[in-house]
């Protein structure tokens, strides 16, 4: 009987150390049994890819991009032969294969490229021997033969790309979550799994620091409609299905609250209010690659106003020191940094047709005594800025309002 | 200055952790900075191939050849990465290729692949742009792109290919000893370094147990007439030259003088002497993939006789159960066993033209009072199987009679 063809991507703690490769394997083999073609692909296990770097800045702090993805793509390349002997020991026939063998062509952009096309013909010659194909996630080739590595959320995007060259129903994304939650469980414990949740939403959620998938390949899966289902390796349980739209009863408007702690938030005071101020600091930061999120900038009455902007706390350092520059520069006055915050954001496309779900929000703030000191919000969340001993607070609030636990 | 292309390769233990995959790095760099082209050919990291194996055998004690050598093929994947951003940081343009990428062909014989051609024009592009070229060792692709690995030996074979298809000046094979001996220093503490050596010899000493170099990439070098110059990875002075044909005075007969302890002896008495009983035992044994080295068969009075011959001691289990069976079936008597052998052999080509070298070995050994068991003789060597309590003894006698301490 065929069921037609499943994507399975494992990640690296699914397959850590042996016992956890058997146990994919078996769930590999029990898919096979029950009809189904499986494309599996392979992060390298457990901490190789961080022993790899660790093992190469001791020789060079500096490494060529080029030797750096020659190096890590060993990792998965292992994951691959050792998932194949695993299945094999189980009696079904797979064959394991690198991202070039598996015909992921990417551009030249070394330890960041991109999949420009994929070859997937011996795949598909494999599929027809009835083979379990195993592919080396995160990797790729470009047209000079030179292996690349596609950067964080690789292996997702392997999976995500192979399963809309192949057509295939589902991309089953397997990690060490049962799925995707109304809000993080070890904050608010009634947090309940989302059965169904749109690209957007997870999109959204992505970007505001949710860590099951980079945003990159759901971008993917949403641009070719590819469903993904996101599950844990350590259990049979169905997880979430993340695809287009979701039929839901008309009240539902926010389907999760996310949490971020990971922000610091620069404030620039007395900056001169006159066009092209903030434009010059804003191209300082971009031109040394500092990523800026949130920016509010006051009203201002007289000819001076405060502007604060949001960096991740990685790049914090850095960024005070170009906002320095460029604001002595213009004749600004005090740089302030705050790395006691938090971002709080509500995320659903219910919004869309839903007035005063900020309101909602800001109310339920107000009422647990929880300042504001930033809002941004998009077409479908609405994030806050607020003191950092406050954010558990705020979300289990803000969780309960909107109906999330039932 | 161009002073032409040399293959340098370093095996396993000359890159065994970061400090001397540093030190090879220097190596390569000074080389370079003197003005030679480079082609480095590096086996993986000290133990790394056995780990893999090791992994490989917890999932499945039985692995699919092909997913063996995806598996292993990692491990020169590391170094040639590694060494490259390791020659990076001494200033120097350097790139690494898989063997794939280095265009080592090979057919289909997973594990134990030959090469049938080598594609070097990436090389050569490379080279042409001034840069050090890192090759995998011990690995190559077939036509259809699935990676092989050489067997034993491997990496030496793909630097010796390289240094044919490149047409380089020499071979460097850079490894733990200083060079080629005229026997084991633990044995005889005035054994010398040999400067120059046939490949012949090398072949004979290499069949002999001499561990430095497999026969195959010999044989290679030979048929090729590439220049082999073994060294030391841990010191700078020059080694052993392995050519065509070594000018030497007259009187030299004999270049060294080997010593294994690695074989046992079985004799089977009492078999019935008529033709084809002798070809049947070794058919079986043949059969049964158990390599038999020297036989010995007297001339038999009666019509019984007995037969001897000797099979390394790792397959004298499996060797006994095959002769015991097949002498069972052909009426013989006793099977005896002896691991308390050891096999002393000289080598030279000068023998060719020195009648009575056999005579004199045989007359030192008699002298020493050592028993010989067996004899065995090829063109350029005679080697006799003593007890093994004999053999320091033997060869320190046979190698100060033969003057090769001097």
């Amino acid at each position: 009987m065929h069921r037609g063809l499943i994507v399975q991507k494992f990640g690296g703690s699914s397959v850590a150390n042996v016992e956890r490769i058997q146990e994919v394997a078996r769930r590999v083999v029990d898919y096979r049994r029950r009809g189904y073609d499986l494309v599996v692909v392979v992060s390298a296990l457990g901490d190789t890819t961080d022993e790899l770097v660790e093992l190469a800045n001791k020789i060079n702090l500096h490494p060529s991009e080029r030797e750096m993805d020659m190096l890590l793509s060993t990792g998965e390349q292992i994951s691959v032969a050792l998932l194949a002997m695993a299945v094999h020991k189980l009696g079904v026939e797979a064959i394991s294969f690198t991202g070039a063998q598996g015909g992921i062509i990417t551009d030249t952009s070394h330890t960041r490229a991109r999949i420009i096309k994929i070859n997937a013909d011996k795949i598909k010659e494999e599929l027809k021997k009835n083979r379990v194909v195993i592919v080396a996630g995160f990797q790729g080739v470009t047209l000079t033969q030179d292996i690349t590595t596609l950067g964080r959320g690789g292996s997702d995007l392997t999976a995500v790309a192979l399963a809309k060259e192949l057509a295939a129903r589902e991309c089953e994304i397997y990690t060490d979550v049962d799925g995707i939650y109304t809000t993080d469980p070890r904050v608010e414990p009634h947090a309940k799994m989302i059965k169904e949740i749109t690209y957007d939403e997870m999109l959204e959620m992505a970007s505001l620091g949710a860590q099951v998938m980079q945003a990159r390949s759901i971008e993917v899966a949403k641009k070719f409609d590819v469903p993904i289902h996101v599950r844990s390796s350590f259990s049979k349980n169905a997880g979430t299905l993340i695809i287009k739209e979701v039929k839901r009863m008309e009240d539902v408007v926010v389907t999760s609250v996310t949490i971020n702690k990971k922000a610091a938030k620069i404030t620039i005071c007395s900056l001169p209010d006159r066009p092209g101020v903030a434009a010059k600091i804003f191209k300082k930061l971009s031109l040394e690659g500092v990523n800026v999120d949130m920016i509010v900038q006051n009203v201002s009455h007289t000819r001076q106003t405060d502007i604060s902007f949001t960096v991740s706390k990685s790049a914090l350092q850095k960024a005070m020191k170009v906002t320095r520059k460029a604001a002595a520069n213009i004749n600004a006055g005090q740089i302030i940094a705050d790395e006691d915050i938090a971002r709080i954001s509500i995320v659903g496309v219910g919004m869309k047709s839903h007035p005063g779900v900020a309101a909602t929000m800001f109310g339920v703030l107000a009422k647990k005594k929880v300042n504001i000191e930033m809002i941004s919000t998009s077409d479908i969340s609405i994030s806050c800025i607020i003191k950092k001993r406050f954010a558990e607070r705020a979300v289990r609030a803000l969780h309960k309002e909107f109906g999330l636990g039932k």
